[in-house]
């Protein structure tokens, strides 16, 4: 399976490339500028060689070219993206990792797009994509530190559960992540909203937390 | 400190009444129905004979006379039951636990009230009181279950620091329960939507799931 990243030159999108190129898929990182992107590679293929054959850089069509794609540029630009790619993108999986957030007198506050989501925005700005929602809470410096486990569960929803399934079977494979079906799209928006929370945390007791649900046996 | 419980018949109100009295506080649960209060409350002493000289039943203003509340009616009544009782919660604690949820096809989904919570929406209501979120995501069976534990963090969020930590004390004191301050009342839209989450979780794998942030140290 080839994944392709669009808009993925950035701290979460570059990172969740080296995690899933480390657990052996191929991955395109696309950007707006493709040299962007061929550069964000190289940095990535220098520290982490092994990652060289699998990752490449690339425009945006690149990564739309993919089998699986991730929208991971900043949630504002997410839907002109996807649709600037609309050809190339349906009928395919686009996981949307997107939270609308923003600082407030140093407090996060989640923004509530008209459609209560970012996934369920991007989904009518493409309605052929099976839009799946996933990978909100993981930090992204977690996610780039190729050597640890992240020890998190990673909520997903979509409204078409075998898209779903695949990517449940994509989070399965980062070490220490837990992929956990949260039913269907309309459910984007509290899982986007509650990164909110997550960051709010952060920043009140200086750490980094991932959430956790007890009660779930494996 | 005596805590008040408006509309506290309910499963999740009563449940929180026996546990608060269990360790500790004075409790009055409130209703509608004076008599309906008191005949839960003979019920919860039947059971658990201890919180007989803590847990009375009363009306609402009963309730509303306390020094801290809860409201826990249904969520699309509470801002009336608030609005009903606004004289006597000036200036008090007003805790908000309700989250507005439908059942859709046998799946949860977060409704948003117009301002984004249900706390919110009280707030608006009865904006002398000091709203503080709390205890969405506690089952109301483990709540009520007085001999075990519950193992969950509590997400709080206010407007009012001093509050918030007020009720971070209460929760403490409920065996298992770990308050966490979650920042600002606008979180509440995130913390009482991902409520939906955790039900459709419970359905999904036929269990009680509770949130739990991993990295926060004690």
């Amino acid at each position: 399976m080839h994944i392709g990243i669009l808009g993925g030159t950035g701290p979460a999108g570059s990172a969740l490339g080296a995690r899933l190129a480390s657990v052996g898929y191929e991955v395109t990182i696309g950007s707006r500028s493709a040299d962007r992107a061929r550069d964000v590679c190289l940095e990535l293929t220098e520290k982490y060689p092994e990652l060289a054959a699998l990752l490449r850089g690339g425009d945006n069509a690149a990564a739309a070219a993919c089998d699986v794609i991730v929208i991971a540029t900043p949630w504002d630009s997410a839907a002109t993206t996807v649709q600037e790619n609309a050809e190339s993108l349906a009928g395919k999986i686009l996981i949307s990792m997107a939270n609308a957030l923003v600082r407030v007198a140093g407090e996060f506050q989640p923004l509530l797009p008209p459609r209560g989501s970012v996934a369920a925005h991007i989904q009518a700005a493409a309605p052929l994509c099976k839009v799946v929602a996933a990978l909100h809470h993981l930090p992204a410096k977690e996610l780039g530190h190729l050597g640890s486990p992240i020890d998190s569960d990673v909520l997903i929803c979509s409204d078409d559960p075998a898209s779903l399934r695949i990517v449940a079977e994509i989070v399965d494979r980062i070490p220490g992540c837990r992929p956990l079906d949260a039913g269907q799209l309309s459910n984007a928006t509290a899982i986007e909203a509650f990164t909110a929370v997550l960051l709010q945390l952060n920043v009140r007791y200086k750490t980094r937390v991932a959430p956790k649900l007890t009660g779930i046996r494996e």
